[in-house]
């Protein structure tokens, strides 16, 4: 095909339930005292378009509103939300002619909004895949383990404070992009947080491991670890489906021990471990690899 | 006086040393894939405009390029940043009739700039003290303690990682906001990061005690504790003047046997603790009072 690369569409949302406005990529829509940029103080998600629609908008809308809540920003409302996100995935696939829509990328951000107004800021983006993720879901990625260099003292017996705000997904990703820096410098693609030998989740995806016997294992998504709307899904279809699925501890060696590793998100959905720091993984098998990319792919384009 | 408050300043800088613009603080500047906003990748300082200059500039100027070092964004050059900030605080004190001009507070930002150029965001910004932060530096502020309910570990024989990075000022004050929320619909003015009884520092600033005989404590900043600039100027001006300057581990009950407790900024500059939690503190008598404020405010306004 000789089609360009459709532009990205960015879709001003008014916060309050008001109307959305397209807004020109080329020119910028952030003041200088909006709370994102002077303190950091957002929230997002990023979603996966398939087919033209939004999958998995309830799970994403649910955790958007608990991020906005902890972070003691105002509340989005879902059904005005959603008709924001369905318009801007609209205005990107009528880009491209014809019934058939690649997938896109979908961003949705909420931040405190300008210190001038007490106005939250808040926006929708819609933009193709990058050659990168097609490639990692195709091929795998390989990646090293890093300790994250802080933990969490969650006592359940103590009332968690509302500042204790990873499980939040804030715009704070520094740590997350500091140590992926540092990967691909020493030739890997992605990182592994872990905790000693227990892994937590890695710098943009969660972790699931296959086992025989179909089954699916991932850390519980607690204090160090965000809840991730790809392994709610990716679980949820797979026990209809007569996959045995459970969150549980894991360790390094549970990795290397499992038929096949993936690291989950929306976007790039599986990708497949192939290495752990200097140690290759080895393949699960045609059928493996087909049944398990089958469930994935499945459960995150609805 | 019948003035207006003077209008802010933003003034847009070339990061690699070219020109400055100044910027329309009723338009937007920034772009929706900008890394400040999609990943909060972006370090910042707030100085002191004082007398129409900026006070303490090498010391924001080495924190600001350790903190874009540690945060692998492109490292500014002093002279050519010297020279944008000495402009931006001409612009905003040009509007000010006469030769005696009041202080104001200027914010310094670099961010990972847009996905699609690879080129950094930075500007410079001036505005007006705000009647809190005047009214603060003149009765003091009431302190609630709060357990980060993280921390770091930083182990003497292991290499630092480099993504261990609260102790660049970066752009995450997502926890500190949360927790000024919490602390001010409680009644208090700031918050006390403690670890059970020790003191790390406030959500802006750091903690100095005076105790008898002219000496000053602060804890020593490492892991949890930002390097505060105001701390090091108090101290540096401190020792010259005849004042015991040390860093010090610090318990509450340090704060409670203490002549003063302040905290230091450099914009704030010193607001005296008045009560900690429901204990209030009493005033060191007019003469320590004095000698204290003396000197915050010459080491801070240099």
């Amino acid at each position: 095909m000789a089609l360009n690369s459709p532009s990205p569409v960015v879709l001003q949302v008014e916060p309050f339930g008001g109307s959305t406005r397209r807004h020109n990529t080329s020119l910028p829509h952030l003041y200088w005292d909006d709370a994102a940029v002077t303190r950091g103080e957002g929230v997002f998600e990023t979603l996966l378009i398939h087919d033209g629609k939004v999958a998995n908008f309830q799970r994403h809308m649910k955790r958007l509103q608990a991020s906005a809540t902890q972070l003691g920003l105002a509340v989005p409302d879902a059904e005005h939300w959603g008709q924001a996100a369905a318009e801007a995935a609209a205005d990107w696939c009528g880009q491209i002619p014809g019934k058939k829509k690649p997938q896109a990328a979908m961003t949705w951000t909420l931040t405190g909004g300008r210190a001038s107004t007490g106005v939250p800021s808040a926006w929708i983006t819609v933009r193709a895949l990058s050659d990168t993720q097609l490639k990692q879901r195709e091929e795998g990625v390989a990646v090293m383990t890093a300790e994250r260099g802080f933990s969490f003292q969650i006592s359940p017996t103590k009332k968690q404070k509302p500042w204790v705000s990873l499980a939040a997904k804030s715009l704070n990703y520094t740590a997350a992009m500091a140590a992926l820096r540092e990967g691909r410098a020493q030739g890997f693609d992605d990182v592994l947080w872990v905790e000693g030998d227990r892994v937590l989740e890695a710098a943009t995806s969660s972790v699931v491991i296959v086992k025989k016997d179909k089954r699916l294992r991932s850390p519980e998504p607690a204090g160090e670890i965000i809840a991730g709307t790809a392994v709610a899904a990716l679980f949820e279809l797979g026990e209809k489906k007569g996959w045995r699925c459970k969150h549980k501890e894991l360790s390094v060696s549970d990795l290397y021990e499992a038929e096949s590793v993936w690291l989950l998100s929306s976007v790039r959905m599986g990708a497949r471990v192939t290495r752990i720091n200097d140690k290759e993984l080895g393949s699960p098998g045609k059928d493996s690899l087909k049944a398990v990319r089958g469930l994935i792919e499945e459960a995150l384009t609805r």
